[in-house]
């Protein structure tokens, strides 16, 4: 496949693996990148010098193409900036932020860089900023999420309409179906979160992945708006938070709720009941944990077969 | 184009006109009839005289298949139904509520019956009612939404692995690619309701047409969900909505809020401010007010465009 998003990162197939907090350590995104796909380390979730012992492991665990995502409103951004310049990374992900502030120092180190973005506004920024690329994510996606509340199908052509700058679906897509479904309506690649997150290869706890192989659909809500719009399984701390919510409860209040340190007492240390617990809408069709090459096999099989259906089946003819 | 959903209605192209209130009378639904797709009269903000008034000019006015769709929660629904049977209507589509309650009456009477759904637990319901096929509905769409949020493209795959029924996609379409994407998903049809409301023939009043013209992203958002969600324009009636549920406000305090007619006073009567403004999210892509013979070219032409460039264009192609 040669389309703008395979040709700018020198990969074989346009799938992304998100990157995650708690989830997308060296290992699940090294195995992307060995199947293919472009992986990337969840710098959201790492310290300094976690994410140079990532990026060691990295480079002796692949000579694919890879990347690293890096929300900006990290405390600790202006040395992550750093530690990624100085290890020579080529392929960064911002998220979380104003493209405003990063693409330029990045770019003249010679990095490719994609901004995430959820409405046609932050396209424009995204345009001003000179990033290489785009990834628009809808209001399916697990964890951070837009304000707007705009749903993949509705935000992929719109944003077309703003940028013609090489754009990357992302929120709801865990198979080869809808991987072709969001080409079709004007990507050129697809980025994945949840169906990587419930890999072998995923550092996040057996539990967490267990309990996303369970969920149906209304199992996750759009969480925390008047804080961060965020995506969470509705457990007992969902709960606690709804419940405020529908009381009317503040900013502060909310804040004092969420407290410190909860996204990795449940995704990675396993507490179900009151962790934070980060996954997309999708997980209601994704029920097994696979290694990351089963699904990469899979997600191409089902894109290949779904396409030459198109072609040789009446049922989408005039 | 031969489907499932083709056959089951007896139509050119899978294509719905939805049922929206103050929108789609007559003169809606016979021309998206007459250019081959299935138009259907909106029950929901007729009088019992209204409704058998449009019966008559429907069967004037198109000699194809069109049929009505019937909101269960309506105060005078037994009435409705009897209207229905007795004017030999072929086709209903029944939404919000229980699929068991006229489905086995309407089939006695020889009635083709679709259900609107919004989760799998009523993909199930619907296939023990014994439906003919499902209107399965995303979080994008305009007007009466579900409890869960599920968006469209999350939601076609879950309902294709609950039910074998035929299955119409809806929310979030408003264009060609938009129809391929969802029947690569696994739908033999959508239903499209913003794209129609927006068209010469629908009903609606001009100032609101218009004001749906300039929308962008953002601009919709699902309010009231503690009565019962519905997708509205952010007017004055909405912020003053949500400033109450900001803090706190009771299902009592948000009933006294929305008080009677409102949806009427805005998309009929044309009040901006204090009207009740239903339309979906892809309101965004929807730049102009057309004739229904116009947009129903455009559909399928854009459709079998993109339907070739996949098949023609090695972007698509490992």
């Amino acid at each position: 496949m040669e389309n703008r998003i395979t040709k700018l990162f020198s990969i074989k197939y346009p799938i992304i693996q998100g990157g995650m907090v708690w989830c997308s350590g060296w290992r699940l995104a090294s195995a992307v990148s060995n199947n293919g796909g472009l992986g990337l380390l969840g710098a959201g979730s790492m310290h300094p010098e976690t994410l140079i012992e990532h990026i060691q492991k990295m480079k002796i665990a692949t000579d694919k193409p890879w990347g690293i995502n890096l929300p900006l409103l990290y405390s600790e951004i202006d040395k992550l900036v750093d530690i990624i310049i100085d290890n020579s990374v080529k392929i960064v992900f911002t998220s979380a932020g104003n493209p405003m502030k990063f693409t330029q120092k990045l770019k003249d180190a010679g990095i490719i860089v994609t901004h995430v973005i959820a409405n046609s506004k932050f396209a424009t920024k995204c345009e001003d900023a000179g990033v290489d690329a785009i990834v628009a994510e809808g209001f399916e996606a697990g964890g951070h999420n837009g304000r707007e509340e705009t749903t993949t199908l509705t935000l992929i052509p719109t944003i077309k309409k703003t940028t013609n700058l090489p754009l990357i679906a992302a929120g709801g897509i865990a198979t080869g179906s809808a991987m072709l479904a969001c080409m079709i309506l004007g990507a050129d690649g697809v980025q994945m979160g949840s169906r990587f997150a419930i890999s072998n290869e995923s550092s996040a706890h057996e539990s967490f992945k267990q309990l996303v192989t369970e969920l149906k659909e209304g199992d996750t809500m759009l969480s925390l708006k008047k804080l961060a719009p965020v995506r969470l399984i509705k457990n007992e701390f969902y709960n606690k938070v709804n419940d405020a919510e529908n009381k009317g409860a503040s900013i502060e209040d909310l804040k004092a709720l969420l407290g410190k340190g909860r996204a990795k007492k449940g995704i990675f240390e396993g507490d179900m009941t009151e962790g934070e617990l980060e996954i997309g809408q999708i997980a209601s069709i994704i029920n097994d944990i696979k290694p990351v090459n089963v699904i990469m096999k899979e997600i191409i099989f089902e894109y290949q077969q779904t396409k030459d259906s198109l072609i040789n089946n009446n049922k989408f003819s005039f």
